[in-house]
C-alpha cells in the first residue's frame, strides 16, 4: 500500500479498542476505497479523526476515468499491507462496507449495528454449522438480550443451490413469524451466501441481510455485490435478484479450518481479478502463491483485500451487469458449463472456473488477442494454487455448447464472451468473435 | 373529467391513428396524472403537440402535498369520463403508463413499443388462453416477424399460486433459451400477474414483463405497482418481490367474458379506494354499482381510471410500503387469513376482502373511529355489488389470529391494521389500537 502511504502517511496502524457506536469507521483505522488504482484513477485523499483523536482514518476516494478495465501500476509490486480493513461498495443509498479482518467475529459490535429489527434468521450449513454457528450467535446476541436469533441449516454443496432446498429457508422464516424488520445472515461459502441473499430478496419481498463468508471464494468474490440465486437444471444462476447486503464481514481466521481443495477454488477468482484488469496484483500473485497456499495471513489478508477492492468499484461502476460487470465472468461461461453438465457439486466452482479460464484464455490466443507468454503463465500460475487447466474428460463439445446457449449472456441468440486482450490486465466482453475460434477451442479440449 | 377539461378545454377526444414511432403519449388523445386529485392537490396543467401538430395531449401533473390520504372534493361527482386514457405511474426512470381502453389488444404497436428484444414468453393460464391467447401474440407479432413467441399455460386459480406452478414458467424460458433482453407478458388475473412478475424479476437475475391484465381484479388493482409474488402454505403473498412493469395494458373488451363472480370479486378492490381515500369515488359508485354489474361499458371504463389513477397515486408516493401504501390493505389482512385458512381459491380474493373490509370497519366502529352509518353504507355497497359481508362459517378466532401473526403488516411482533378513522374516505394504518377491539371483532364474526 505503498501507494497510499506517500500520499497519506500520516495514518496509523493499530486497530482501535473503542467501542463503536454506529460509526463505522470508528472502530478501523484505514477506510480504503480502491487504493489498488491510486495510480491510475484521479484521486483525493483526507484524514478523518475520531472524536478521541486517537485514530486516524484515511479515506481514498478514487473515481475511474471510464468504465473500461484498469491496468494498475501501483508503485510497489510485492509489499503485503495491513489486515483490518473497510472496503466500501459504493451504490448510493444502498452503499455497504466490507470488513476485513482477523478475529472480526470475535467483535459483537460490529455485526451489531448492522442488524435491523429483534429477529435474526442465520442461514448455514452442515459443514459451517458446527464451526462457526455458536460464535456467531454469540455475536449478534453478546450485550444485546432483545434479539432473537433463529438458525436453519442446510445440507453442504453445489447439487443443494436449488429451490427445494431455499424452501426450507422461506419456511423457517415464516415459522420463526420473522416480519419484514428482521435480519438473514448468510454464515458459508458462496452458496450459502447466493441462497440467503435470495431468499432476503424475496421473503416478504425483501428484508435486511448480512454476508459472513468463511470461503475464499466467497470472501473474495460472491459475497460482494448483490448477485444472488439459485441454479436450475439446466443452468448455473439462472433464477435469482441482484440484492445488495447490508453489510459483508469477513473474519480471515475462518479460513483456518478450510479445506485445501476449497481453498485452492477461491485463488481461481483471486487470479480472475489479476488477469481482467489488474496486472500488479497478478504479479504478486505469481510471487506470493506459496504464501497463500501456506495460509500465511498478511498475504491472504492483502489477496482478499485487493480482491474486493477490484470487485467493489467493478460493482459500483455497473451494479446490474449491462457490460463492464460482465468481465468477472472470464472464465465462468466454460466454467458453468462444466459445473451443469458434468453435475453440480463434482468440481468446485473454483476448480470449474480454472479451467474454463484457461479454455477463455486459449481462445484469446487462437484470435491472435494476446502473446503465448500470457497463456503460459496462465497455466503456470493455475498449477502452482493446484488448480486444474483442462475441462474434465467426459464433457463432450457438444456439452458445452448446450449449456453455454442458456448463459446469462446470450443476447438475441449471440454468446458473448469474456475474453483476454492485449497485454497482462485488459479484457473485453465481446460477441464480436471468430466463431472458429471457439469451435477449436471447444475441440482442442474435449474429446468428442 | 370537468375538473381538468376545466383547466384546459382544448384537449381533443378523438383516439389517433397514427403510428407510434415509440412515442408512448402520440396515440392517446389524454395523458392524465391522477385528474381526480386536481381539486385537493397542486395542480398544473400544458398542452402538448405530436411533431405533426394533429394530436393535442393533455398532462395533468399533480403533486400532492402529503403522504397522508386525501379526501377528494372534484367538481363533478357523478360524471362517466371517456375511456381511452393513459395513467401514469410515476416512479422516476421506472415510470410506466397504463393504457387502459376498449379494444388495446387490436392495436399492435401499442404492445409492441414495449417488448424489448426478440423474444417474448407469455404466462396464462387455462381459462384465459382459449379466449385472449392467440389474440395476443397476433398483437406481439403483426407487422414484427422477427419476434419470437413462446407461452405457458398455468392451471387456473389461487391454489397453484405456489413454486411448484412458477417453476413451470422458469423452466419454459429457459428450455426456449429466453435471454436477458427478453419480455414476460402476464396475460391473465391476479394470480397470473403475480407469479409473472415474480418470474420476470427472478429469470436471470430479472428481465422485462408486461401486464395484460383480464380480470376487474387485476385492472383495477394487482396489475399496477410492481407487487409481484406467490404464496406460502401459511400464508399469502409470503415470496415475492417489487417489480415493476414496463406498461400495463387494459384492454376493457376482456371484461365481456368475466364471470359474474369474478367480476364481483373485483369490485371489493374499487369500493376500497372509496372507502380509504376517495369519498366521491364512493359515492359515484353506490349511484352506478347497477350499471357496473350490467357492465356498462363507460361505467367501467371511469371504475377501472378512477381505481388506477389512486393506485398510480399511493405507489408513486411509497413503492416499497414503508406506510401510506399500506392503506390499500384495507380488509385485507382479515381477508388474507380467510383465503389462507378457509384454503387458497376457495373464496376468490375480492370475496375474502369483501368480508375482511366489514370486520376492519365493524372493529374501527368499535373504536370509537366512525359512525355506524358508514357502517351501513359499507355493508349497503358490499350487498349491492353481491360480494359476502361475513367469513366462512368454519373460520374460528384461533385460525384468523394464527395466520394474521404471520401478516407481512407485523412489525417487532405488533400486527398493523388500515382502520377507518374520520369521515367517509379516511384511514389510518396503525398498530396503536385497544387489542380488545380485535378479539371483540374476531369473536363478533366467528362462532368459535
Amino acid at each position: 500500500m505503498a501507494a497510499s502511504s506517500s500520499l497519506c502517511p500520516n495514518r496509523t496502524l493499530s486497530l482501535s479498542s473503542t467501542s463503536h457506536k454506529h460509526n463505522q469507521f470508528a472502530s478501523f483505522h484505514s477506510v480504503l476505497r480502491f487504493p489498488a488504482f491510486a495510480s491510475s484513477v484521479s484521486s483525493r485523499c483526507r484524514l478523518l479523526s475520531d472524536s478521541n483523536n486517537r485514530n486516524l482514518t484515511l479515506r481514498l476516494k478514487a473515481s475511474a476515468t471510464s468504465a473500461a478495465p484498469v491496468m494498475d501500476q501501483p508503485t510497489s509490486s510485492s509489499s503485503t499491507p495491513d489486515v483490518s480493513t473497510i472496503v466500501e461498495v459504493d451504490l448510493g443509498d444502498r452503499s455497504y462496507p466490507i470488513y476485513i479482518g482477523s478475529g472480526l467475529l470475535n467483535q459483537p459490535e460490529l455485526l451489531q449495528r448492522h442488524v435491523h429489527g429483534k429477529q435474526v434468521l442465520v442461514v448455514t450449513n452442515t459443514t459451517v454449522a458446527p464451526l462457526y454457528l455458536d460464535k456467531t450467535i454469540s455475536a449478534l446476541t453478546d450485550g444485546n438480550p432483545n434479539v432473537k436469533v433463529e438458525s436453519v441449516i442446510l445440507p453442504d454443496g453445489e447439487k443443494f443451490k436449488d429451490m427445494e432446498t431455499l424452501m426450507k429457508v422461506f419456511d423457517k422464516a415464516i415459522e420463526s413469524r420473522m416480519d419484514r424488520r428482521c435480519t438473514f445472515v448468510a454464515l458459508g461459502g458462496g452458496v450459502i451466501g447466493d441462497m440467503c441473499g435470495y431468499a432476503a430478496a424475496s421473503y416478504l419481498r425483501g428484508v435486511n441481510f448480512i454476508q459472513i463468508p468463511t470461503t475464499v471464494m466467497a470472501q473474495v468474490d460472491s459475497s460482494v455485490g448483490g448477485k444472488t440465486g439459485i441454479n436450475h437444471r439446466l443452468g448455473k444462476n439462472l433464477i435469482g435478484a441482484f440484492y445488495q447486503p447490508e453489510c459483508v464481514l469477513i473474519d480471515t481466521n475462518t479460513l483456518n479450518t478450510l479445506p485445501d481443495r476449497e481453498l485452492a477454488s477461491g485463488l481461481a477468482e483471486v487470479i480472475k481479478y489479476g488477469l481482467i484488469r489488474d496486472a500488479e496484483f497478478f504479479e504478486w500473485q505469481e510471487k506470493n502463491m506459496d504464501a497463500l497456499l501456506a495460509r500465511d495471513p498478511s498475504a491472504f489478508a492483502y489477496a482478499i483485500k485487493r480482491s474486493c477492492e477490484n470487485k467493489a468499484q467493478v460493482v459500483s461502476l455497473d451494479e446490474k451487469e449491462s457490460g463492464l460487470r460482465a468481465t468477472l465472468n472470464l472464465g465462468h461461461t466454460f466454467g458453468h458449463a462444466i459445473e451443469t453438465g458434468f453435475g453440480y457439486g463434482q468440481w468446485l466452482h473454483g476448480e470449474a472456473v480454472s479451467a474454463g479460464t484457461v479454455m477463455a484464455v486459449d481462445m484469446s490466443y487462437r484470435l491472435g488477442w494476446i502473446d503465448d507468454s500470457l497463456v503460459k503463465r496462465v497455466h503456470m500460475i493455475l498449477q502452482q494454487a493446484k488448480l486444474p487447466t483442462a475441462p474434465p474428460e467426459t464433457m463432450t463439445v457438444d456439452m458445452f455448447k448446450s449449456v453455454m446457449a442458456v448463459d446469462k449472456k446470450v443476447a438475441d441468440g449471440l454468446l458473448r464472451l469474456i475474453l483476454l486482450k492485449g497485454p497482462l490486465g485488459n479484457c473485453v466482453f465481446t460477441g464480436d468473435y471468430d466463431r472458429q475460434a471457439l469451435d477449436d477451442t471447444l475441440h482442442a479440449f474435449c474429446k468428442s
